[in-house]
Parts: C-alpha cells; structure tokens; sequence
C-alpha cells in the first residue's frame, strides 16, 4: 500500500548542475509513481519537487521550521516538525532509498545519519560538494556495501527502475 | 498547491465508536481531497487512515519509530520519524485542523500542542476520553476561541466544508 | 554515581504563590542535594532555579532554543535543544521526580508526558492551573497510581525526603 | 552563573588511545572546573566521564534512549532524550567548545551539525577517524575559520586554556 519513498537531500543554493539534476530525478520519481520526500525549502529541495509535481507527481517537504510558510511551492504535503535540523534525522529515515546532490554541511550530516541507519545511498559525484567527496566510499566500517557513485543522470535512473522491479 | 491537512488523533487501541467515528471521518477527508495525517499506528489512526485509502485519499503516518514496520496497512506514506513521542508535537504541527477521537494520554498531549500552536482543533465529545473532557472549553487563557465541541459527525463533516471553501 | 533529578514544571509567567512555592522548592531540592532541571526560561522555572542555586544547588535548564541566550540567568547548565517545545517531552524524561506548580498548555503537555513515561508526578493543587485541575486524578487508566495532590509545601517536602532514603 | 560546557564527541568502541585520550581531556576539564558534556555512552564518551568524574568533574550524558539504563555510570546527570539519534543535533548545540576523538558516522554528524551551529571544533587528528580526516578542514564554505587541528593533548589543553581566560 505504501508507496517508495525517494529521498533527494542538497544545497538550498543549487548551482545550474545542481538544480537541473534535481529537476530530471524528480521527474524520473514521479514518472515511476514514487514518493518524492525532501526537506521542503530551495535549491536542490525546490528543483527536485518542482520536476516531481509538474509530472503529476507526491512531493513530501519535512521542514525544520514550525509553520508551513517556509516551504517551497512544489510540495504537495508540508510537514512543519518544529524541530530545526534535529529533523535531518527523519529526512533519511523516511527513505527507501537515498539521493545526494552537491551538498555542504547539512547534506553531510544527512549522509552520515542515512549510513547509520542502513539506508541504501547513491551519491551524484557529478554534482560535487559532499556527493562527489563520499561517492564510492564507506563512511566508517560499519557497513559492508559502498555510497554508490551516480557519475551521471542515466546511474541514478537504473538505481530507481531496480528499486521499481 | 498543498493540500490541506487533516490530522486525526486518537486512542491507539479504539473502542467501536471510536473506530466508527475515525473510519467515517477518513473517508469523508478522502471525498474532500484534503491528505489525512494520523500517527500512523492502529486503533483511531487506522481507522481514519482506512476510511481514506478505501475511497482514494492519501494517508501520511508519523510514526515514533525508526522503522517502518509499526505502520498500519493504510498509510500511502510513513514517516518514522525516530523521535519516539516527541513526535506528537509534529503531529499537530502539520495541521490545517486537528480532529480528536476519544483519547488518552497521548492525545492529551496532542490536544494541547495543537492548542499552543494555534491550530483549529474539533473534539468529537460523543467519543469520550479527552475530547469529551476538553470540548467546548479552553485549554488555558491564551487564545480566544475554544475547543469546538462537535456533538456528532455531522458537525464534523461541517467543519471539514468550511475548510474546502 | 548520578544525582537524583527533579524536575520542576509550570507557567513562564508565574503568579506570586506559583514564584514563592517554586523558589522554595528549590531551595528545598538544593538542600536535598538533588540536581533541579527545569525548561530554563522564566516564571516558575526561573523562580526554582534561583532558589537551588542561591543554595549552592546544581540547575539544569532544557530550552526550546537552539542557542544559549534564551536562558534565565540561575541555570548551572544550560541545553538549548533547537527542537522547539517538542523538548518538553524530554524534561520529563530527565526526572526521578516531577513537580507541577500552576501550569498552562505546556505544563499540560508536561503532565501527560510524566504519565506516559510513567514517572511519579506531585501537583501542587494550592498553586492553580492545570495542577489543580490534574492533582489527584489519572490522566488515562493505563497507571493505577495518581497524580499526587500537594496541598501545602509541606507535602512537597515530604516526597523529596522520601526520594533521599 | 553558567559554567563553561565542553563537548566531547567520539566513538562508543574507543581504541586505546581514542579511550586514555578521552580520559586525560576529562580530566582536564574538571580541573579548569568546566561540564563535561557527552553522549553518555560508551567508549569515549564513558572515558572522557571518568575523567572528569575521578577529579571532581560534573558530567552531563545526553542519551539518545528514553531511560536511565543505557548511561555509564560515570554520568553526575543523565538526559535520556528519547529522541533517538536526532539528538545528536543537541549534544552539540550544548557546546561552548568541541573536542573531537576518532569518530565513526554518529561523530560525523556531530562534527557537521557543530559546524552548522558555528561552534568552535578541536579535532584530535591523532586519534584517527573522522577527527583526523577533517582536522584543518572547512566542512564547506559558510564559515571562514577551520576545524582546528590538536596534534597531541597539550594542544586541546591550549584550547581549553583559552577558553577559561
């Protein structure tokens, strides 16, 4: 009954790169009728639920402020948890499977939180900022398998058709 | 672009009127469009989240948990937010307007966050527990209006067309 | 190794019984040796804290805020949570004991939290609020204890002697 | 009124040195009459405790369980946040100074998120882990200092002296 659950995390500054890759995988993730959650404000966050939502797509925004007024335009369902970034946590939590583009402090420690909990990750190192840096690493030992590295669009669709299958 | 927000709260373990209760109330937030936000867990929160998903609504579960297997059935999407019940106050949080059914501890919590946040909050005091005991009143001084006290599921449902206006 | 943990719950805007009965709480636990954790702001939790540390006490403040500036000027230690009032949960969490004095929707969160977790909860039904509405009562028949009703400092006492045997 | 609040962050499974150099950092901070804040858990966390702890030190353990059971029993007080993992957002947020020893994914997200909330961060590189691989590092571009780089204790105690000018 419940849908997959695609969790994209990145900068609220998009670069150009940033943004279009964000936008092409929200559109992939609502074309195979997966959930898009993401963090709810700009940037990577916007991008990837504006590409969701034009193609008849569910976004999900976790914001970590206690109003709505902080989303983006682009979620369908806002979830204001009042917890500030504490709510990082939940972002990855809520995943079936993990995104990463760009990405500087608080896309780290969204990384880092989706390692602990077992979440699978694909990192797009074309993107740079954090993705490109952990892309095909561990983060600690913890784990046997890889943050697997997206090198383009095409390596991140094939991630979400298996997860389709 | 959002849809309005619905979140139902309410004994984890329902009594048949508070099943029946939830259940009508999810179906008619289903035929409203509106998304139905519950806990995510059984007895109120499942009836309310089966009501939606049997009449084509979508149904998002907050879940304390890390997982998602204490989910019910009928969650189209299940956030566990790993938060234990800290979560109750983003429950509310993500309100348009809160419902409550029957409760107890839990939804004590509940009714009076949604009361410190400013949310809209109707008790159905025909369900017993906590929204018989807070219906129709104050919570404390610091807002004007009052707990609406809804006698009967029609007033609800009334509740519910005024906020589609 | 770890001291006994009293946590001291009630309005932010104290009345002048509610300020003198917190004060003398504190006073009270300082002597006891006892460490005193309040949500760190004003009213009934400055009032507590000034009392222990003016006693040579230990106080712990819990805030909402995510920096330390929010804090009243008595707290040894002070946790600016960043997790909004979604920290009340975790306040109580922190007691061996809870005392409740006056109290409005926070307070009443509070309350509610203790039972859940079930932690031994004394109202103080002679400072008003939801103390007084709640001391002697269960909040929910999942405990067979109640909320003890202080009527007099005096009966406050009496509990933290009993917690220092 | 407010004592200086010194966060250690690091492994739950401390290697030798990761343990004596937690235990000596605690020491420290006892005798310059700081809190010792951590986890309080295992590995560096229960070592830095005992530290501070042996030489008189207060020691404030910030749990991510809803219960006493899990501290070591080297805590003067035990949080038990019941939030889970997200309060590692707090242990942070409660620092005057950070002090980082190894570190796996759970320190990763501590070193990211104190690094969010512009606190001052002492990796100990020597230590291995997450310290020594962002020791002299920017974790991105929004601050313009450095994690600082302790190459041995004498220069965390050279932090720690600062901080009590």
């Amino acid at each position: 009954m419940r849908k997959k659950q695609i969790v994209v995390i990145g900068n609220h500054n998009a670069t150009e790169v940033q943004a279009s890759t964000a936008y092409s995988i929200g559109v992939y993730v609502a074309k195979k009728k997966f959930a898009l959650i993401c963090g709810g404000r700009g940037g990577v966050m916007e991008s990837a639920a504006r590409g969701a939502v034009e193609n008849g797509g569910l976004v999900i925004g976790i914001l970590p402020d206690d109003t709505f007024a902080a989303a983006n335009q682009f979620c369908s369902i806002v979830l204001p948890t009042g917890i500030g970034y504490a709510r990082n946590s939940m972002n990855v939590l809520a995943a079936d499977l993990v995104i990463s583009i760009g990405g500087e402090k608080g896309t780290l420690t969204e990384l880092a939180y989706a390692w602990h909990y077992g979440k699978p990750i694909v990192a797009c190192s074309f993107t740079g900022g954090w993705s490109e840096k952990l892309a095909g690493t561990r983060i600690d030992n913890s784990r046997e398998d890889i943050i697997k590295n997206a090198h383009s669009l095409k390596e991140v669709f094939q991630e979400l058709d298996i997860l389709s299958q």
